[in-house]
């Protein structure tokens, strides 16, 4: 039985992942999950998967569901995921929450040698080096959550690291995939919710519409993978069928495919590296999709990828600025204060401004993430 | 330094197989070759290469290349095949002759505990119990050397065999894919040989035609995966990209993809468990390539296909007629004694008239192959 520490229960991996663990009662147990202030979703969860400890964003929520968990234990805020991660009967850290706030819990796991399944890319793409030296220090394996990563995870299993050459990543496009930059101008936040293959949580389907989510992903693949930012491709895939691929010094091509359904990747993390029946996930039918297809991925249409390689060449904070900036902004047009093409303006601006720390601590990064993200706010007039 | 025992040499995959040694002069060395009678063809190999051991199919062959090798030492026949695949030298037998004859060789190299590439597709459907329990017995690998079960190989890297639940090979369709029923009864040798995708020897282009080379492949497949009949599907994938797949329990896919290079399952056979570079091979272009099709295989487009699946099914000797029947009907098709349509109406005829052996011996194996070709000359009136 392997006891699960859930961070980002209500959202759209965390949901998921309940699938997941309510497929394999057997297998898997949720010891502890972290969730922000949905308390109407989070309560009947609590009630169902009898965690003992719980993590919550602030005093307020707990109060709010203090009468409902029973004999568990409520925590509050990054300490109180820090807590849950490190517990000693926990197994496996499933880090799903949303931006930032991620990073101290993943490095406290790491610390104390959990299986981490990492779902929360900002943590590697703002703090990748440290959370990186640590792995290594610790001798722990970063499961990754995302499909692309996954896909690419499963395409390394049983390979030597030396032998893959390149690592290609797919891009469904997102919601404005046949826009042209014009027609972007006036989208509204209901369009660009509209995702057409994926359903994810809005700040990740804002990002597939801007390619940003790409050029995350391109970083934490560099950093997961150790591989440099020119053996890493993008090529768009609209029907997100081939998740991602590895190319071999042979020029034998691995690659990982399945419905678009995120708990293969979740089940994968917390499996590997054995696999377990998912009998409510469709089976991939080739024949009946009949065709894929795949085109070359243009920097021009979406800046957002090529700031992210160059800000992922430069390194040190300026994935940082990248990141807090590209939150921020998306926040922004979520909350209707900004149009869309602002987005990828607000990213500029704020990486143009960056002074460069090459080699932040923690601590400056979690400035420069603070700093960055009121300055995100301010250019709006 | 990997010694190798190379039978079939002077046939596309020995040719291609000797491409790869070329390339890779401090891995790879040629310590015996077998072939048949192209002398023109073999001799400037033999100077090149410098083998210490040849193999030739008779006396008269002997006597043309004697000259010209040196101190080589020349064998003839089965026999000789078998004596260079038991050489202490040798570490890999890489078994490329063309249909049945290739078993005895294959048998001995599996006793003497040699590595195993197997391009013999006819070993395994005709002896495929008694081949995979030997194999078993001396615990040695049957690396394949074919591109689709070389990409299940590849899928299936790391994994536990237990997790795999469905193989799937796909199929270019040969030279007559577009063809219906109708269209094939005129069709010459010419067009037959005239295959989109993959350049082959004249056999295993016409089986392509036939479909019967799936056919054997899902038999092989069965054999080197252990994996019952209703778990192997074909489907029609006419770029011969993905070059094979394989589901998991949890959905998940994994496929090989690749140009199509028959250097780079060749090699992957050679260095397995790593990979080596192939310089001199195109690296796959997915853009370029735009789109993959996918489509359902037909048995009644391809009844050698379907006669391969129920001859699988029914097992013992059933297999040995079905690959038996094949190669006489295809060699007398090649020679212009019978038109195209006419292979399948011979196979299908020694497949009803054959009394079945369910767990027939070597010799039994060896003479229903004999018998059969026998047979399947005299239905030509």
């Amino acid at each position: 039985m392997k006891q699960i520490a859930l961070l980002g229960a209500t959202g759209s991996i965390g949901i998921q992942t309940l699938d997941v663990i309510r497929e394999h009662r057997d297998q898997f147990s949720l010891y502890a999950m972290a969730f922000g202030k949905n308390v109407e979703k989070a309560l009947p969860l609590i009630q169902e998967f009898k965690p003992q400890l719980i993590v919550v964003q602030d005093f307020d929520t707990k109060r709010k569901i203090q009468h409902g968990v029973g004999d568990a234990k409520v925590l509050i805020g990054t300490e109180g995921m820090v807590e849950a991660s490190v517990q000693e009967e926990v197994d496996v850290v499933l880090n799903a929450v949303m931006g930032s706030v991620g990073l101290s819990a993943t490095l406290a796991a790491i610390r104390a040698k959990k299986q981490i399944a990492i779902a929360n890319k900002e943590t590697l793409v703002t703090a990748g080096h440290l959370v990186m030296a640590e792995a290594k220090k610790y001798g722990v394996d970063l499961l990754p959550v995302d499909s692309e990563h996954s896909a690419i995870f499963q395409s390394l299993n049983g390979e030597r690291k030396e032998d893959a050459t390149r690592l290609i990543l797919t891009a469904s496009g997102g919601s404005f995939r046949d826009y042209s930059r014009d027609d972007l101008k006036n989208v509204t936040v209901e369009d660009a919710l509209n995702h057409p293959n994926w359903s994810m949580g809005s700040k990740i389907t804002i990002d597939s519409a801007t390619m940003m989510n790409k050029g995350l992903e391109v970083i934490e693949a560099h950093w997961l993978f150790d591989m440099p930012y020119e053996k890493i491709d993008v090529i768009m895939h609209k029907e997100s069928v081939i998740h991602s691929l590895v190319e071999y010094t042979d020029k034998s091509v691995i690659a990982q495919l399945g419905t678009p359904d995120m708990k293969v990747p979740i089940q994968y993390a917390l499996t590997y590296p054995n696999r377990l029946e998912l009998a409510n996930t469709k089976s991939l039918d080739l024949v009946e999709i009949g065709k894929l297809h795949f085109s070359e991925m243009s920097f021009e249409r979406f800046p957002a990828l090529k700031m992210a390689y160059e800000a992922g060449r430069v390194g040190g904070t300026m994935t940082t600025v990248l990141n807090a900036a590209n939150e921020q902004a998306v926040d922004l047009f979520l909350h209707g204060h900004i149009p869309f093409l602002t987005i990828e303006h607000y990213i500029e601006r704020a990486l143009e401004e960056h002074t460069l720390i090459e080699t932040p601590s923690l601590e400056e990064i979690q400035q420069i993430d603070y700093e960055t993200r009121v300055r995100v706010q301010q250019y709006v007039k």
